[in-house]
């Protein structure tokens, strides 16, 4: 090899070039958090590897930050906090003042139902972990029918139309026998008829909580998220109740036994009320749509929630509400001014359990309904 | 510069690394379609460049395949089927058989009437262009809104606090006053009085679709979306009617003037019959959640819809059904196994103008109504 | 039906929500932008409707920040500035001043030049409207490759391994026979054969940028965007050149002819120098990893780059380069503080060709050249 | 109330809504996995929970599956299959065949060596748990510039303006102080002088992976991945190594002292190697871009490697490299037909370390050294 035919000449580098690279920098606040990872040199003890998350940067920081957000919700009570001047006498009494908690609202979508996040979902509501459910209607009707025959793992790329043949209905990576469904009406078609019975008896006005609260005395099953609603007084809203397999049923059921009538009116001035009324409010929400939206909205009644995480795979670039930043809640009074809200970018079925295992499960039922948290 | 102390040996290439690349291929059908984007020094011809989308892959390709699907949707008729064995009278008669058409869903999410979309969705109602409307409740409201105030462009990341300070509300990169809330509750408020009257007086149960369509003979705006579906019997269902702003005035309703009921049981026994008793049905969904599923579960009714478009920007990997591909819905029964249902993942914004303006604009108001698309 | 058992009391509405609710406004400034979509009555008018985008909201309105960006920087002159105290004779002359023009960088990744988008930078580059390029190496050996053979459309859902069989390649939703890889053997193994003897007989040292120049030369096709980037003399830097199809020939031509080499610290010295000697500078980047990159490092060399355009659909929450915001970029000093840089959520193959028909093809070659954008 | 005025009237179901609803199911197969989440009330076990991802749904469904797949890498040993009829003697003693192990490759981008996953990336290769490592340039220096500094935890939020007048970097929501650039320039300056003094003296061609072994030769650090490469002997490529702040450096040195040249050529003959005289291979690869094309691109030199994991956010609709499914590989033959590759949509911080967790660093050193995993 010869050599270079032109070689690049030296002299001085140009100085715009090294002033830019080279720029100084101002010294980082004392209580800056380096960034280091977990070290499996250490064995692996997951404890210390979720704690290292909230210095691991990126979405596993966000999963640190939720941690410490739930946190916060849970250990929260009134006596926190000096009496307002214009409290009221029920709420001044330092015994009255220790007992009163922050009200989690808890939403999730249908899939998450549909997924193994039921279980933990029902873990929360067993033990009174969480206040208020939102979820939509996939969101209660799953639930129910896992009482009665199971979903399976499946695959993304399972052909529709085989599938269809096959009578399998496919949820991501998930399969549901068309069956299932079929089991759904046999048991709840007897339900229906008697609400209605009631309705006309009675006059009860059905709403989409008193339904869901209805369904769950009647699943009496204790792998139910539904079943523990009820039991616990957790009241459970589903505003769009009918977009689904229950819709389904309902709709034969105005054939079979018309004249069902379910109010969304009624349910709008409860679950605003849950919010209104409250000390404090946090909110958890898995997933976008209504039941993002609605959790957010109710929390605009009392000018914000106080304490909120989002988990959802959403982005704000199209404007969609699921894709929202929390900031954007913000502006909307939907959250306080002051509040320090998480969102995790991520499917909650991975990162969902490892925050309660944090959070919820880590302190244990005793101590989470102490608001212990340490 | 010395020659490099080790040169690589000269010998045989690898042979399985030759066999690897150099695998022959079988020959392309000879009606495959070569990827060829438009040519820019034939000027600036937007028809051209829009034709050339079909064959310029990615999404591009999917918004021409989305343009297809939906002038398949405006062109079919009856008359273009044989008259099936076990067909009614009513059906049989040729001149009828000419003037059934495809019955059209229209889905879409509060963000898209906020957004200049709703000129555009405007514009297919006011033609009639299309049959049957699902909405959130935003996508309600934000269209009367408009008609009392308008709406702005703003910045995705204008802080929030700044934003609730000054009471301006920030939806992506729009801002929505506050004070045309306040106005949007002195024009709803005497409405809703109308209403709970007539409930009291004349027995109406009143339902989502039922309040949309009084909403939209009272806003007398030709501005309006709702106005035109009133107008033109298009019916408009929204089962989470509640979940926004006209929610917080049903709120704030109930304790003024209590007792007014909207019943959401009526509602799925009407948007089911809607898909039922169709003899061929398509679906143009924008966005996610209960848009989307309302509609598709609807056309589960009729054993699935006979064409699908969606746009939107989920992702099925969480198992969402916002992010579900059409196949998805194809395992359900909610789409038929013989479509060709299109998803194009884009901001609606971007990509239903051109949609529109390559189908039913392209085509004009009477070509439309008389299924021309040549 | 009797009435209801439990009828909501009428009472005060609670106070915190009114006020939460109906917080008053600040007035909008003056100038701020109504939000209004195109209204199709007018007739389909593509100028006026891509007019409109910039007042539809979420990603059309960045549609429409794009095409401004880059009207700026077409029609941006030195003369436009006063003169800097510190400026050389060679800039002080105001007929030399009024020539400066802004130095635009184009980036794309391999994906795009296998899509249509190929036919749209052919043009930009055919006609001198952009002044340097940075690619990914698909993005120059795809180029080349389409001519000797085309790539068809396909679909995103075919199976990998029918298409292996087949000897089908699949990128997206596009397939590009195998043949076509094996045709580029023919074409190229005797232009490294030459390569090599230049590097040992004239000691040249090849870089990426070097090479590229060379294919295109060779390939001697007005339908090859690196043809025209030869004729036109305009820069393309490919610091990976060889993570590719040219390098499995490189590769191979190793065993066969050993001993060629590739330098990339001397293009390194080459891009740097395209941005630290520019007057000003402006960024096209279409895609995300090196190509987003290598642009935005090489405008840090003088201390940002005045205008950007990102089109591309990463998200900024897992901290990849290719999904950072520009405000990123101007933590770094690679985009100026002052600049207005714009992100378009997109894929480029929907949005690239309309703003390329609102900006450089709307205004004319002559014209560009001039800087004229009214 | 009085009664409705329009009971929808009672009659048959519409036979084809009952017909589509209840079509009944195929059996599942026996060994159908039912979904099931992890159960709190067991108490917070972190391995039972992770053991229950796999039958969880979703992305917990996918985090399963890498772990399965990686695990199957660690196993495997040449002793597992029968001997090939043209195997070569070397390869045909029982002994020899039981230490011939899955040659596993390595891919990240800069961002997570950024992020805390550099301590979990130095952990497999300080114990050669990985056997050949492809970066980008940000992810070879930013591992050296941590030996020198450190990087923040910072937000995604921070204005880049006021970060830049502070000579803070922000990556993601991490702050890296720019002296960490200053730091670094003073240390690999002299680095440089004494390669091109080598260059000149004894005519070595400095490739990439040359350059990295060197500099993780002087970094003579053990908290340094590339000290542990070095040490190791496990080779990194990186093609455009000069695309970051080392390429910074490279441009400074070349008016400093030029004339060192950096060949990617040898590199690419050397890392297809790997590939080509492996018996088994497998694909980690986390983030998109130049690593992930570059590792498939080497793997296809092979007929495909056996095993693969993808870790990263992207998604296909583009048609980007970067969000292609592993199936878009297997069309290429860079990966096997018969592999049964996984793809963990999820930002890697969050799901990396888990994976670690319950596959190398739970059997230990020394067993996965040995391929055991039970």
């Amino acid at each position: 090899m010869t050599a270079p035919a032109t070689l690049p000449p030296a002299g001085p580098t140009p100085a715009s070039a090294v002033q830019a690279v080279l720029v100084p920098s101002a010294p980082m606040p004392t209580d800056s958090t380096e960034v280091k990872g977990y070290d499996f040199n250490n064995g692996v003890d997951y404890s210390a590897l979720l704690a290292s998350y909230f210095r691991t940067g990126y979405q596993a920081t966000s999963v640190g930050q939720a941690v410490e957000e739930i946190n916060r919700m849970i250990k929260w009570r009134l006596s926190d906090e000096p009496i307002a001047d214009d409290e009221t006498e029920e709420y001044r009494d330092p015994e009255a003042r220790r007992k009163i908690k922050c009200k989690i609202f808890l939403g999730y979508t249908s899939n998450l139902i549909s997924s193994g996040l039921r279980e933990v979902i029902r873990y929360l509501v067993e033990h009174s972990m969480v206040d208020c459910i939102v979820a939509s209607a996939g969101g209660i009707e799953e639930d129910l029918i896992k009482c009665l025959g199971p979903t399976y793992i499946g695959s993304f790329s399972l052909p529709g139309a085989n599938l269809r043949k096959q009578g399998l209905n496919r949820i991501g990576n998930l399969l549901v026998p068309n069956d299932n469904y079929c089991k759904f009406e046999d048991w709840v078609m007897p339900i229906l008829d008697a609400m209605l019975e009631e309705q006309k008896r009675d006059g009860v006005v059905w709403t989409p909580s008193k339904v869901v609260r209805r369904l769950g005395r009647e699943i009496g099953d204790t792998e139910s998220v539904y079943y523990w609603a009820w039991k616990n007084n957790i009241p459970v809203y589903c505003p769009a109740l009918t977009d689904g397999s229950l819709g389904d049923m309902i709709y034969f059921h105005s054939y079979k036994n018309p004249g069902l009538i379910i109010d969304i009116a009624g349910d709008i001035r409860a679950v605003n009320n849950e919010a209104v009324f409250a000390k404090k409010t946090g909110m958890i929400i898995l997933g976008g749509g209504v039941v993002k939206h609605h959790i957010c909205n109710a929390n605009l009644m009392r000018n914000g929630a106080d304490y909120a995480v989002y988990i959802n795979t959403g982005q704000e670039f199209d404007g969609s509400d699921a894709g929202a930043r929390p900031d954007e809640a913000v502006s909307w009074g939907k959250i306080r001014m002051d509040a320090k809200p998480v969102k995790v970018y991520a499917d909650a079925t991975v990162v969902f359990p490892l925050i309660v295992a944090e959070t919820f499960a880590k302190h244990g039922v005793k101590r989470v309904a102490d608001g212990a948290t340490d």
